[in-house]
């Protein structure tokens, strides 16, 4: 594996001219932050030692870091603000797609530097590193530029459909391009009436002589469904053959590629699915959301006949986790920009004295609500960060998993986590954005700032993947009370009381976080406790949709719980590597502030813990009580 | 005083293209909903004879609701979306500004029906009606299009500042075509180098042998500082005289028209301040936001050399709780965009059992987390604008005090309410702008809906005259602790204790929100403790920072014991109203939905104090640790 440094510099040279143009954000890959996680507090030599991947020893992992933190330091970001101004822009005669400008050369370096296949299987031309490499990659690039990532990060999830559910055939045929960044993917899932509940899916399938399919329909909401970086697009699309069950058992899978190959492998010059327009929306401008027509159009089952829900749902939590990547990178860059103003910015005198007697007024870092401000934003990137590494770890078990069974058991691990992950991190990530807009008072309302365009982008990130409120009903519902009935969150918080028990026990002499991992062991208590509740009241008092009215609050406590876990195992490892006296200032300052971060979580947003609490225990009475909205005709 | 009923159903035909073209959210005035809080919570007919308007009949405050709902149903919330997209363009070589399409018209109608004097005294051409009816208008304007509304709206602050400050001539000069929407006002206080920090400011006035001053200097952010909805401008400039005092102390108020005015009247073509560019925002497109430049620039004094500040601040309650209006007009089209969507998108079966059976899914009302959020929306509406027109009735006594002394007591009763309602009602407007976007799924989150441009727009609520940061420190700083010394404050928890008596005490045996009673005045005690405790950390601890580390959450902590009080009385009056059995069904619909909403307020929404109250008791101390930042160079 080599990353060609000078190729993607040149590429930096490319968009000069639209970053001087621009004053967005200078974002500076948090690479430190990073390999603390990876190597320090998830111990990674002995991970990817367990999981099987040998050669993923921290001088691979730290090339990784930094040659992602080069190119997504001086390509990608340059390119963030361009993608927002200049926007996809589609043709309604061609029906081509373009993308804005630079993006394109962007991606072909990308493709050249062969990083798409990090993490796909050799055996299909992949590097077939640990997944959780590959979330380095795209946490980088997320932050640098959530919405050019876009492109490739879609294709990984048509690519992991392929590789574990396509016949060989397909395997040879698709996973190659795939891997090497030649051809891209997308999910098709959406209809004009149905997202979520996609049992309602209408788009036809009707089997061929030759055992292909011709397709009918429309599908809404697909991201980078059309574009111009590569030559072909491979679309998974969910689809419904003939005489098949209804609602979402009579579903299949569908591989439809935008150009069909002719007999000597080169693509027809018509297209096979074409993208009918795109979609104006608040934000991720770059990324085209496309309205796609099937007009008998060809494709080829993937795996089973109705099993396509099922199929769909093996990388669901994959898909998922990708997306929370989104809220991470949202706080991490609200942070880095609310600092570099908070520094610069001058108003007023600090409460507790003058902190600048040389200036008209202090930097507005001094001042305590700036400062809670950006360490609220500070906290909930790294926060969500060890949250991530830990849970895409557990993914790295997945692609090397011998039986079903074992997929099986690492995937409800996963499972558990993973609403939380998605749905709590896109909260607080665009909660952070706004807090980054705040941070510049009535600048952060004008675009040149780069401000509120990460506001706008994240603000997607509740949306789709399943919206807050399927997440939390996916939590509280499926994975606690009725399809794993508690055995994840058992799991989970036999692991986290493993850690508190050696804090407050074992340890308790040398331990410098007990009163975290008090903090920690109780909150955790509580939360089963919740639980209890609301099945009781959902059982019990037959209050199911306490269910979904308690869902979202029962998320956001499983949230700041979870991440008090993992800023109490930041703090642990931190102080550790503090006791080695021989530590060069700048190390120690980094050890130091994750504890000091560490304590700010726990003093000023576990506490948001309580409301969500005192809310999640209510029965759906008042919430379901149609008076409320005025006897309206329902 | 007669409202052109046709004149301006004529205007509503004149812009029909637009909205066809759009699907915004068809607005829908909240009539009932206004004349139950006027009408009967804050009992009009008592107030308004009190306060010296007894004109103000229940008769006359109906049709002024119902002619300013129709204006805003049908001329200005079809304007909405074109202003959003057009948005205000300005002219680099004429340095004009143009408007939306539609636009001008609309505000030349809007004057001609004589809307802009509503609540200006008689003697300067204006109607003389209370305050707080004018807030209805601006209520209904700015839900139906606030952006729209900022024009006629900043024109008060500079009629009030003219009223109270202005020198005889320049009220008889003035007033009259401002009161007659002739021309429109704007005040210019911030530049680049500073906002909240008036202290900074540099703008120079050097005074003329004829007593004018001739101004140089740069304003930023001057909302509608240009445009072309009337033939001129008159805006009113903190600026520096020579040999003034350094900081605050040295500002003065000057006077400066766009155009002068030649000595027969006639306007000159030359512009005394021109906008140099206006700024690219993430919403409120149709508001220039402009640069202005004074170069030479003829101004002329308002009332006396360095008391500019002090000026400016007499009327900053009343352009506060203006804003205010912005969070609760948000609150309500985000419910009402909500509500429709909800009725309409069918997904899933609802938990506690299949709902429409008829359909291939339930509409997602009937899901729980919806519910929630819908009432979220419907509870801050309606929260907040019983606590706005009660405190817009207090300035009802502002312009009829008969001394400074007077006036005084009444600001300061209004001051400490104002950075109440302007902080946590824009807070809770964006938030429920969020909610309304998030009831639409991913469809929210495309442009045709118009659910996404009220977050845009919402999101500057925050931002603009003091950012929530600056609310909070002038609460618990100004308002509390030093200026008023819980003067005000224990004036209104005498009031709040003195309802809360009546209904725990004295009508003990007939009242029927015993426990929401009780919840008020719970919260109202540890809203004193919390007071109390962040004064002793302050004081006793010397731990000054935490005035301001504490603030915002004390702010948010203090927004929700004061809703709940204004909830409290509004389900005492609906109650009382209930006893009624000869009510029409709507009307009893309408009550219990009062109180339904209420019992949603306090077992859904108040909780959220905890949280606030919890983070507010902690020292300063993890905030400002600067180890936190990693050794920085501050």
């Amino acid at each position: 594996m080599s990353f060609a440094t000078t190729a993607l510099r040149a590429v930096g040279r490319g968009v000069i001219v639209s970053q001087a143009r621009c004053m967005s954000v200078q974002f500076k890959a948090p690479v430190r932050d990073i390999q603390f996680v990876i190597d320090e507090v998830l111990e990674g030599d002995r991970h990817y030692v367990k999981a099987g991947y040998e050669e993923c020893n921290e001088e691979l992992r730290a090339s990784v870091v930094e040659e992602c933190a080069k190119f997504a330091e001086d390509v990608l970001s340059p390119l963030n603000k361009v993608g927002d101004e200049e926007g996809a822009k589609h043709d309604p005669k061609t029906k081509d797609v373009k993308t804005p400008t630079g993006w394109k050369e962007a991606y072909e370096s990308y493709a050249a530097l062969g990083w798409q296949g990090l993490s796909v299987p050799e055996a299909y031309g992949g590097q077939g590193l640990p997944t959780s490499l590959n979330m380095v990659k795209a946490e980088l690039f997320a932050t640098a530029n959530w919405t050019w990532g876009m492109f490739p990060g879609l294709s990984i999830g048509c690519m992991n459909t392929l590789i574990l559910c396509g016949s060989e055939e397909q395997k040879q045929k698709y996973l190659p391009k795939l891997a090497d960044g030649t051809w891209l993917g997308t999910m098709c899932l959406t209809e004009p009436q149905c997202g979520t509940d996609l049992g309602q899916v209408k788009t036809k399938a009707v089997k061929q002589g030759d055992g292909s399919y011709k397709l009918t329909g429309t599908k809404i909401f697909i991201s980078c469904g059309e574009h111009d970086f590569t030559e072909n697009i491979v679309h998974i699309v969910l689809a419904r053959t003939e005489n098949s069950p209804a609602g979402t058992k009579g579903l299949s899978l569908f591989l439809v590629p935008k150009y069909l190959e002719n007999s000597d492998g080169s693509l027809s010059k018509e297209k096979n699915v074409t993208c009918g327009s795109i979609e104006s929306k608040m934000g991720i401008h770059g990324s085209p959301t496309c309205v796609m027509h099937f007009e008998d159009t060809v494709g080829y089952l993937i795996g089973q006949e109705f099993k396509g829900l099922e199929q769909m749902f093996v990388f669901m939590n994959t898909a998922r986790i990708g997306t929370a990547l989104q809220g991470l990178g949202a706080a991490e860059l609200a942070f880095q920009g609310g600092l570099t103003y908070a520094r610069d910015r001058g108003s007023m005198r600090a409460l507790s004295g003058t902190k600048a007697p040389e200036k008209v007024a202090d930097p507005i870092i001094h001042h305590g609500d700036v400062r809670r401000m950006l360490l609220t934003c500070k906290a909930v990137a790294e926060g969500a960060r060890c949250m991530m590494y830990d849970v895409s770890m557990m993914s790295d078990y997945m692609l090397k998993a011998r039986t079903e069974a074992e997929r099986k058991a690492i995937d409800e691990e996963m499972g558990f986590l993973t609403p939380i992950l998605k749905g709590c991190i896109t909260e607080l990530g665009l909660e952070a954005a706004n807090l980054g807009v705040q941070c510049y008072g009535g600048h952060g309302y004008i675009k040149e700032w780069g401000m509120e365009q990460n506001v706008r982008d994240a603000r997607i990130g509740t949306l789709y993947e399943g919206t807050t409120g399927i997440q939390a009903l996916d939590l509280l519902g499926r994975k606690i009370f009725i399809q794993q009935k508690g055995r994840s969150f058992g799991q989970f918080a036999k692991r986290v009381f493993a850690y508190t028990k050696k804090q407050l026990i074992d340890d308790r002499k040398t331990s410098q976080h007990k009163w975290e991992a008090l903090s920690v062991t109780r909150h955790m208590l509580q939360w089963f406790y919740l639980t209890g509740r609301i099945g009781f009241n959902a059982q019990a008092n037959k209050d199911r949709e306490v269910i979904s009215t308690s869902s979202v609050d029962f998320l956001m406590y499983s949230g700041y719980v979870t991440m008090s876990y993992y800023w109490l195992r930041m703090m642990d490892t931190a102080a550790a590597k503090l006791k080695d006296s021989s530590l060069a200032q700048s190390e120690r300052d980094f050890y130091e502030a994750k504890i000091a971060t560490g304590k700010f979580y726990f003093e000023r947003m576990l506490p948001r813990a309580k409301s969500h609490y005192a809310l999640a225990l209510n029965s759906s009475k008042v919430t379901m009580d149609d008076r409320a909205l005025g006897g309206l005709p329902f």
